[in-house]
């Protein structure tokens, strides 16, 4: 095995993980379907109450007109954007470098929608109002991502937010929010989810972050867009016969976690300053704002790899499962808070990391 | 409540179907994950054994190189055709005017891939050879649905199969099997799966027709074809971070059932029979040529659903929750056989056509 490997099995050997909401396996359906009749009747083709009541429940929630389910968040917001597209027809959107559409979909926005999009700001900031009034060109929607995931979890204040908003009313474009980690984002800002989403013409919301589901998304909206975008989801393929296996899923550990954000939040800030007392470790936010930050360690990938899998091996406190590189001298990871934390023995989380100390001192 | 409200809801409080596989409810789901332990792990974006493993299992069953697993048809077949039109540089495919793609997917093939359709033959017969030389242009891929659901499920006899694989390979065409049902036909052809796979470059399976899991599909092809379709698949918003709540089922029912397709084709055989002995009923085909037909009804839509509601009522037997217009004078719709059919008490059957029959006299 390679130092990497080796770092990913002494990750999944540990006894307590400090992310997450613990492992991604059949109990997480079998648990929520514990409580779900046998008579309980399919949602087909997007019909009927397995999903129509859900869909319903969460455009409520959002404080939205109308809600669709969608199997994934891919598909929910290349929709979403091309909805605005048609619109104003004028193939152009506008989003950070480092959006889950940019890197992450294989180009799917170009390829499938033939959408152009200008990239705001560079890829470690966070995008302000400034670099929307000063984009290149027309565009027919902006997408924000709260928290900015690929840069530790970052969020502009709730001003810049509310500002941005009206900006893009005043000039008709569309402000589309990638929300999939949105709740874990309400301790920090002190709004209820209905505050934020009322800044948006669309909000997606993931079923599988901070609420641990299996799979599955949220898009909401108003009456029309609503309305088109069932219209794109069978076009895209995720028009399927059943999605019950996710909604339930989703509805049950909706209700379970959806007030447990602030725990979350609290685990993080907790955890990051853990972290940042630790020799050559900073985390990106240095405060989260979120349940969620970056780890970067001053150390190669491959030391820094070698030094967290004897962390894990001498501790049993499972901290991550890789490391990616920044450059030849330092790398990172992600940590996101969920329900394991609360579990950890403080005492081994403390060993853990006076370990890790020494050993980035040594 | 409207005539077809009421034929839907006599339907719905029968005791018997003769369709399908009973009722699409959480048992099915539940029932092939009484077998799973809770340590099962999740596959992930596409990898993992619990992907990994049925993709290989139903890429060895179909004698192709490689399989995929898709949420959905539309979404596998869509891709199929996008991979073989880039391929050959030519945006143009060719199949039945009553395939999935053209009548059922919102034009998703044209809107998302823009890519053009040739229409072979007439809607109501099945694709020969000579509809494929006769074509007007050159397309990148012909498309064969088997059986051709919208006709009832017909087929062309194997040989014609054979000579049309043998002309697309001449000249240079892909062929693409719609296989959603092609087991269902094994019985007929007196072939195997990989005999008729191996007429097409690649195939696709649904994993909720005969076989009666959830939702889902197998893609089968060759190595450079799959590893493409993966692709595609993540910019569709296809590449879920879980999809074994369809991968677990579909693979429990599918040992389940694919032996019993010669059952379903034979019960198909006797039933249509029974059809065709009523007063104004003809099926199509006459004879099926696999677990599927359509009964054809010689009375206007709402005066059929009276009669078809009233014989559901008094019998408890259900034919169909619904019947579609063909023309002002008669009306259709689809059976397809599966596991119920052989747990109906025959008594009543002969008694629930008895009375149809009277009816239709009356």
């Amino acid at each position: 095995m390679n130092k990497m490997e080796i770092l990913k099995k002494a990750f999944d050997e540990t006894s307590y993980q400090l992310s997450g909401h613990g492992p991604r396996n059949a109990k997480v359906l079998k648990q929520a379907f514990q409580e779900i009749d046998e008579d309980t009747k399919s949602d087909i083709y997007g019909t009927g109450a397995a999903i129509n009541d859900f869909e319903e429940k969460m455009a409520s929630f959002l404080g939205k007109k109308k809600a669709v389910f969608f199997p994934s968040g891919t598909m929910a917001q290349q929709i979403a954007l091309r909805i605005w597209c048609d619109e104003k027809e004028l193939a152009k959107v506008a989003y950070h470098p480092l959006s889950h559409l940019e890197i992450h979909e294989e180009g799917g926005l170009k390829k499938l929608h033939g959408i152009e999009t200008v990239l705001l700001t560079d890829r470690n900031s966070i995008i302000q109002l400034e670099d929307i009034k000063t984009m290149s060109g027309d565009v027919a929607c902006v997408l924000l991502e709260l928290p900015q995931r690929e840069i530790g979890g970052q969020l502009p204040d709730y001003e810049t937010l509310a500002a941005i908003s009206e900006y893009c009313r005043e000039k008709d474009i569309r402000l589309h929010l990638d929300g999939a980690r949105i709740l874990e984002t309400l301790p920090f800002y002190k709004k209820s989810i209905e505050e934020i989403c009322s800044l948006f013409d669309s909000v997606y919301l993931s079923m599988y972050k901070g609420i641990g589901g299996i799979a599955g998304a949220i898009l909401a909206g108003n009456d029309d867009f609503i309305k088109e975008s069932k219209v794109w989801k069978k076009r895209h393929g995720g028009d399927l016969i059943s999605l019950y296996p996710y909604i339930f899923t989703a509805d049950y550990y909706f209700e379970l976690r959806k007030d447990n954000m602030a725990d979350y939040y609290e685990a993080a800030k907790e955890l990051s300053a853990k972290y940042n007392s630790c020799e050559g470790i900073s985390t990106l936010p240095e405060v989260p704002v979120s349940n969620m930050f970056h780890v970067h360690i001053d150390k190669p990938k491959e030391q820094a790899a070698e030094i967290l899998a004897e962390v894990q091996q001498e501790s049993g406190i499972g901290l991550t499962g890789y490391v990616r590189e920044i450059n030849d001298g330092s790398c990172y990871y992600e940590v996101s808070l969920g329900d394991s934390y609360a579990g950890v023995p403080q005492d081994k989380v403390e060993f853990a990391f006076r370990l890790l100390d020494e050993k980035l001192k040594a």
